[in-house]
């Protein structure tokens, strides 16, 4: 350890900024499996995604051999916008803890979005605009990655048409009008826009519409209208790359500081947060550069890790995008209707799934609860007010720090704090007024999804 | 001008923060008035003030000697874990208008509050606490200021009741959210706690409250509860000194690139944010070192510099608080219900008044529509989504930049970015839907408005 003052937060110079992002799957000695065609189960090629997806993305996706890829000077210029990001020492956390524990979150919230979804809808925003494409479609439930995604087209003049899911469009104006003022028109989904729309509106008239429908229509969208191509928040392993600005700017910072972290936490959803912030680091574990252990935090009601399966599924509910190896709870499998909107997917991005199968990263299950008492107690202690699915990282970073107490261990905890709750009042009313309830999926429910999974011939 | 390269965000080393706030009164030729007792007329002296406000502050109000009074230590550490706020260099902004201006602003709505009150939030709780308080009482509009208070005493473990205007209490209920997050109590005003709240309750029983009230009320609640205090988040001069840290990070971060602005910009309501922004550069321009012009940009519906009158007047309109010499609407006139709360106050703070009426500062006002077309511009470009409140700035500024895009100068703009929009995305929606409009008072509610202020002997 440096002797050097470690300030409250540290930021980076300009000139320290990464310039290329990091491909953790170069430097792993079990690759992920590859993408299967949904009908063909044969391994996707960059032709065979071509209709739906950019090509460069693709190209991205499919990458396994590259370490680097170069971020480009326009990415760049953006990102200087709003990062870097601060890597904070949590000083008045640890003294209200009285913990021996040293602990760090990088935190993401600092732009407009209100989360990390910025760092990749910048990079499809402008490998879109590149390839010479009028706009670009996706779904959105919470609206993170709707707002972060309306953002990034904004700033390169991109049509962006977000299919947000019908009761979060009516629930959350508020987000909608945040897309709304960066130009982007969003659609309650279930529309009459598209084919699928309309057959489920016919079919469910009173329907309040899913995530997964959306998709369904976004990507029918995408594929039906000339120069429009599908984007993803998530999940997929190019959105990881992108994300890996997150740790490549904590690894920067800590090393500048002498500063080796022992735990590293994050809160998994799709895995794209998580993915970008442990990727430098596991890449270091991996050459035997670094002791360090990695928690993947996961809500009790959607436990892909803790109580899924391994093993190919549909990444999406109408099960038209490909298939992926994953850890999974079956993509028929509905999460309840938690408060942390962005953890309520029914798999994991296949990068994370291989290294949790290597046994390279841990994974623990936690009650919406118990998140949102740490996220109150985060709040009042070191300022800033967490989102939901953030909180999730918080409350087991302080179980570590309190068990360092219990055991005198100076331990070096980093955690990701990936957002902000301006969005998520409502939901801190619930806990406030001391209505608010914890799911825990039967192993019933389980089973039935996972008897679902596709037959793959191997 | 130097040659360093100017990075998009310039953040100060934590040890180049301002260890010492600066107080611009005592560089000032012509002194603000002194705020006087309502039913006597005579200057207010410390012991006239104790039973209302907290000893240190009131000296704080009162002193017109000191230029700089030390942050202490507590206060310092609080500040370390949101500030340095970033000074940002416009690049963006300057290419899109295609302007030779360089325009900077000085982003303050990174924490939690989404605003710079916290600045004296946290000083106002801190000498609280120091003078062994119980708690402190406060209204709030819009609810920046609330949220703000609510997160510096529950740092300080310091009892925070807050009166809430009704109407915003019920339509804003995300930021009574945030408050009770922080441990706050949110009253409803008119409530049936207090004398006052009681005797509107009664006569008006469908009154959807007033700041003018809930002022009253939390005054009534502060003097009449044993080791309670009133605190106030705008217009007192303990406030503006507590807010030039803004303008004392903005100089020494602008002084280690030599940059010196020829315009600088702020929003005006109760003054607190100018006055911060301000103060150290306007206390060079008085001292001959500096050649600078300040711009105070005032809503249409609420004109206190461009059309109000400058003379003693009450600050609340319960008319129970001192009187302060002003520039001043009345504190009978009632601002139309337009989209920036914050900017919907009768009067201004005194220091500014004197300032105005000794031409050193300047005045525009601008209508809601025009600000709110160019806080959408602003968001699209540079990506923070602003305030209506300092939106106010952004117009005004824009208009700068472009005045020099056709005289070809290459002026220094500074304005304040005092906050984000997050919770005012309901006015938002009205801009977006073509229903927004726009307030001017006639001469006639003007003139009725001053012939009511009160008749002082000179």
């Amino acid at each position: 350890m440096s002797n050097k003052t470690i300030p409250y937060k540290i930021y980076l110079e300009e000139s320290e900024m990464p310039r290329a992002w990091y491909n953790l799957r170069a430097d792993m000695v079990n690759k992920p499996a590859p993408l299967l065609d949904p009908v063909t189960h044969k391994p996707m090629t960059q032709e065979d995604l071509s209709g739906v997806f950019c090509d460069e993305l693709i190209r991205q996706e499919l990458d396994e051999t590259n370490a680097y890829i170069e971020i480009p000077q326009e990415i760049r210029d953006f990102y200087r916008m709003y990062r870097p990001a601060p890597l904070v020492r949590a000083y008045c956390l640890e003294k209200k803890l009285q913990t021996p524990a040293k602990i760090y979150y990088k935190f993401e919230g600092n732009n407009t979005s209100g989360s990390h979804k910025l760092n990749s809808a910048i990079a499809q925003a402008y490998y879109a605009k590149k390839q010479g494409l009028k706009g670009v479609t996706t779904e959105t439930g919470a609206g993170q990655w709707g707002t972060a995604l309306a953002m990034a087209c904004s700033y390169f003049d991109l049509d962006c048409k977000v299919f947000m899911v019908k009761c979060s469009y009516e629930q959350k104006p508020h987000r909608r009008e945040v897309m709304r003022t960066y130009g982007a028109s969003v659609t309650p989904s279930p529309s009459a826009e598209t084919e699928v729309g309309r057959k489920i509106r016919a079919e469910f008239p009173d329907t309040n519409g899913s995530l997964g429908c959306a998709i369904s229509e976004a990507v029918e969208m995408a594929s039906k209208t000339d120069g429009y191509r599908y984007v993803l928040g998530s999940v997929l392993n190019q959105v990881m790359l992108h994300q890996s600005i997150i740790g490549l700017e904590t690894m920067a910072a800590m090393d500048k500081y002498d500063i080796k972290p022992d735990v590293i936490i994050g809160c998994a959803g799709g895995g794209s947060n998580l993915g970008g912030l442990i990727a430098p680091f596991m890449g270091r574990k991996i050459k035997g550069e670094l002791d360090c252990k990695f928690i993947a935090v996961e809500p009790v009601s959607c436990p892909s890790f803790t109580r899924g399966t391994y093993a190919y599924d549909y990444c999406d509910t109408g099960m038209i995008c490909p298939l992926s190896k994953m850890y999974t709870m079956g993509s028929s499998f509905i999460p309840a209707a938690t408060h942390a909107g962005g953890l309520r997917y029914h798999g994991m991005n296949s990068t994370l799934s291989q290294l949790y199968d290597d046994k390279l990263m841990e994974a623990v299950a936690v009650k919406q609860t118990e998140v949102f008492a740490a996220a109150e107690y985060f709040a009042r202690i070191e300022g800033t007010l967490p989102a939901p699915e953030s909180s999730h990282a918080i409350k087991v970073a302080i179980d570590e720090a309190l068990k360092c107490k219990e055991t005198g261990e100076e331990k070096t905890i980093l955690f990701g704090l990936t957002g902000t709750g301006y969005f998520d009042m409502m939901s801190y009313e619930k806990f406030h007024n001391g209505v608010m309830q914890d799911y825990i999926p039967t192993d019933e429910e389980l089973s039935a999804a996972i008897a679902k999974l596709p037959k793959i011939e191997k």
